[in-house]
């Protein structure tokens, strides 16, 4: 895969602001940009989607909305606010999808944060139609199915999907979280046939992680399961970018450009 | 719960050698134990046997056989051999059942781990039968997946079982492993339809992981997952004994009889 093919998401290179994220990226030969909410936080976004224009960089995505569920209606209602938001944000910076890492909260059955999130995505879909943006539902590992997202399979995020059954609600399927699953081909496929296959993340796993969250490597270099399941999303007919999202502490710590060439390398041998 | 109907891994206590997790285990009026390979290595199994049946405690399950897959034929004929000998070790100690923990070869789909999961069980199965010792086929939690257990939903247990149907293959179904499913409670129910719902293990998952492996929690203690899917497995009509299996290297530095006492209490609001 070539580095035109390629977009970043801005948290990979967390030390660095929108403006650095935006130059270097193109400057790196990359594809694309999907912009997280932390690295724009207190821009004017209407300067950042123009200095995104400028670049040439394709907009992908913006990074993240959901976390709906809660054990109260007003604590629901706040996120269900919260989105619409996000929503108008995506539109001003010119982002055409928004990731949904849809939430859990400890105590509630995956069932009940399930309902939850259904209700609430149907409670916001009307706003992303008027402004003509995607949702992606993004299936967490079931590592941050407690408190962070429910949606632990492409199973469950097509359950959602066709539960509210909207041409502008689909999956992102990211390998980091996915890799792991017996059905994974059958479950690409169906999300796929359905039109609804939106975006395709890569990252690999590591056996042994050390940290929850922050421990995440470039494909090949932990489990090696980014090839297998990127010739998946492809025989399923993705045709979008692939996009990059490593978050690790120690790659943090490192030169970014260097980082950056590190990703071309390690995403060459994908078809 | 009583402490009568709870069973003690010996992992559990693991500063403690075989003798003191069955004396101790006994005095702190706990009904069973499962022995862990590592708990007797280099021990007279024979005589353990004598102690264990001397001591009152029902003898639960061996633990672990499995870890089937390779690259290579021999490799995974060496697997075999290993799990007959442990076969027959648990004959000895007087342990009517062995959790198999699958394994997983980096590199290799689920599916093709499965498939090789799929004829070893098979080629260990006629000697079980010999034995009358029960083979119960732990799914592990996703993030295992990749190097430990390709085996990471109660579906995928149910789908190994149903294609081997044999009377002496079953599930053990652990709290720690299963909690984020959206599909539990109808894997659970189709388990225990089919008589192969063969072991029940407690233990909390923490949402912020220090250690992946070494981090586990009292039930109640993490995200507070037990208590549900102990309802689940009692209402499918599981009677046996209800395993705690907590690794965890912060109680492993206290003093063992008091962790022992919080494990009592920690279990007495199950049903």
């Amino acid at each position: 895969m070539t580095s035109d093919q390629l977009a970043i998401h801005t948290f990979t290179t967390k030390p660095w602001s929108i403006d650095e994220c935006i130059e270097n990226y193109a400057r790196h030969g990359f594809g694309g940009i999907s912009i997280w909410r932390e690295t724009v936080e207190g821009e004017d976004l209407a300067r950042v989607s123009r200095r995104l224009k400028d670049s040439g960089l394709k907009p992908v995505s913006y990074v993240r909305g959901g976390f709906f569920t809660g054990t109260t209606a007003e604590a629901r209602r706040q996120a269900i606010d919260n989105n619409l938001r996000i929503i108008r944000d995506s539109e001003t910076l010119g982002l055409p999808m928004i990731v949904l890492v849809c939430g859990a909260t400890p105590g509630q059955s995956p069932r009940e944060n399930l309902s939850q999130i259904q209700d609430s995505i149907a409670a916001i879909l009307p706003a992303a139609e008027n402004a003509g943006i995607r949702l992606a539902i993004e299936p967490l590992h079931p590592m941050y199915a407690g408190d962070r997202c429910a949606v632990a399979t492409m199973a469950d995020a097509n359950d959602l999907c066709e539960a509210l059954n909207h041409p502008l609600l689909g999956v992102a399927a990211d390998v980091y979280h996915i890799w792991w699953d017996s059905k994974l081909e059958q479950e690409i496929t169906r999300c796929a046939a359905a039109d609804r296959l939106f975006a395709f993340h890569v990252c690999d796993f590591k056996a042994d992680l050390e940290h929850p969250l922050l421990d995440r490597e470039l494909p090949g270099q932990g489990l090696g399961t980014c090839a297998r399941v990127n010739d998946l999303v492809k025989a399923a007919g993705f045709s979008g970018m692939t996009e990059v999202e490593i978050f690790s502490r120690r790659y943090w710590t490192e030169n970014q450009h260097q980082f950056l060439e590190k990703i071309k390398a390690a995403c060459a041998p994908l078809r």
